[in-house]
């Protein structure tokens, strides 16, 4: 099974044409995709939307990740192999949170051109390079032929939560569209305690961890692991973002009370 | 084979996280979606999408439709099983207008643990419950299975046409980009005349059967069967619903003439 | 394997209706959707886009494209056979670009109403008659068996490039969302020289070719074959149609220097 992410939109047929590329390679692949609808080059939000979903397909899956604003530059083509998996993308941070969170193996940098298309575009590696990637990945080509170890990938501020006098240093990865606030800390970062000291902008408060935004009273804060198995501070029945002042990128600070 | 309707959009990665769930559990599953774009919490309308769609599929097949505002309440999850497949879902109505179509045999109640996800989230039903309850049932596990048997599902008002002195009162189910007024009378309820007489809103007119939109003279209006199999309004070449000031939810009476 | 393009955009359960039917009479397809969201009834635009993923899928695929504002008129339903595969359709030059570039076979017509559906609406032949022949024509049904051969195939303009004193004369296909100007022109039609002379509107230009948009001089006008095998003038970091005023349609001149 392939998953595909990426900031191409639904309107040109670039995703098919990287399918089409994977069908030619492996006509037994099964293609799902995650969504094309990233902010282009929005290269968290992408992360974001894949660490949301990897955890639901099953062992063995190529995820491939395409939100690329450094293409045709000399940014390297990697892929990563996890415990849970593989990921197939430009080594720009895009594969790191989902990767994180799957255990990550081993490295490779994407470099053998046996596979890749004949004829690699400057523009278009998702097609050329990504593609061919993950249908001969699917099909059973050991990831270590594919090119050499990478030892220095890139890892992300969003990738990399902090720990700084007992308190974690996060940071807000995503808003979604009722406001609630989610950030980079995940479950196994978190204290196991009813209660959590947060610290947003300039609030500092005291929340209690529920399961539901139901369980909350009607424009309470609340924190909660949501269902992406990231820390999110939500307000039932109101936006959280708004009322707090939080954007994407916002510094989080989590501790234990 | 399991169809796809939901108010999810495609933007964020919800319904790639149920493919994924349907996938862990039923490598086979064949998906197909039928549309993500319902306007959200809009259940009439995710009602019409999907028994427009679903007289085109295979005998057997699945359909799971997530419109569901009341996730985390104390709403039914149910299965419905008629004479052509089956249908997964929210007891609030989604479901109705398609499975009535293909006639009812029995509901039952999505009840039993061993067919959901471990963890259920109080937010997100589609991945958690439906999507395992489609994937198993398709993998050949027996409705009776999923708990027990529901002789009160709700049935929503435009799942229901009424007669009253030799006619049928229905509604508008919806209005689709050209102005047509689709009702929720379906060809099995109509009277088998070359005309009908047809009120809506303060209108009260005599209307030719056709087959096509074409057929009628520039500006007409005219009654037909439309592909998805309801009873339409429409006017050759000009919007029926701005001509009538008809809206979705009015009520329209049909008789014979 | 069969690929799906349409105008029919993805609120609208048509697509869906369209990939029930073929799976109905041939359950073993893997479906593949180029896009859904061209411009309403813009032919040239479902031409481009089906022209530009047609070479990435494997020998023999089926393409199947419905941009169709002649429906329910006497334009014919037509099947070309190329050397690389099928394209299904109406005969209004939405399937020429790509059948062209793979060099047509022949063309039948889909007049057989043993591979239609039973009952044939007037507005919706994409679902009624191109979806079932794409599905038999899968399935292995001889393309003769379809109709008779057609011999006056209805060839665009945008599909037809034509030669006048040593120069190319073709046209804008489509404008892309970084205003690079993509023409009809191909690779094979192309003189093999290092630079070319380029005619858009009142603008007569010398232009390099170049193999990615970032060789170019910042704002220099460069000309290259796109990753869809067509000609395109572009801008570095800049938007060459708005540059030269030029918009779909334009008359574009090329001449070896």
């Amino acid at each position: 099974m392939i998953t595909l992410t990426s900031d191409f939109g639904l309107v040109d047929p670039y995703t098919s044409e990287m399918k089409g590329v994977i069908l030619t390679i492996n006509p037994n692949a099964a293609i799902i995709d995650i969504t094309h609808n990233v902010e282009k080059f929005n290269i968290r939000m992408g992360a974001f939307m894949l660490a949301s979903a990897a955890p639901y397909f099953p062992k063995g899956t190529v995820h491939l990740a395409v939100v690329d604003p450094g293409v045709g530059t000399e940014r390297r083509a990697i892929l990563i192999q996890t415990k849970q998996g593989f990921f197939v993308g430009p080594d720009n941070g895009v594969l790191m949170l989902a990767a994180q969170n799957e255990g990550i193996e081993h490295v490779y940098e994407l470099a053998n051109p046996k596979f890749m298309l004949s004829k690699v575009s400057g523009t278009f590696h998702g097609r050329d390079i990504f593609a061919p990637a993950a249908a001969y990945l699917e099909k059973g080509v050991t990831p270590s032929e594919f090119g050499a170890e990478v030892t220095d990938v890139v890892i992300p501020e969003y990738a990399n939560v902090k720990r700084k006098n007992g308190s974690l240093i996060g940071e807000v990865l995503h808003v979604d569209g009722f406001g609630n606030i989610i950030t980079n800390i995940t479950q196994v970062d978190l204290p196991r305690t009813k209660t959590v000291k947060v610290k947003l902008q300039n609030h500092t408060m005291q929340l209690a961890f529920t399961k539901t935004y139901a369980q909350a009273k009607s424009k309470e804060a609340v924190a909660l692991v949501g269902s992406h198995g990231f820390l999110e501070i939500a307000l039932n029945q109101g936006s959280a973002s708004e009322k707090f002042g939080v954007k994407v990128g916002d510094e989080v600070e989590v501790a234990s009370t």
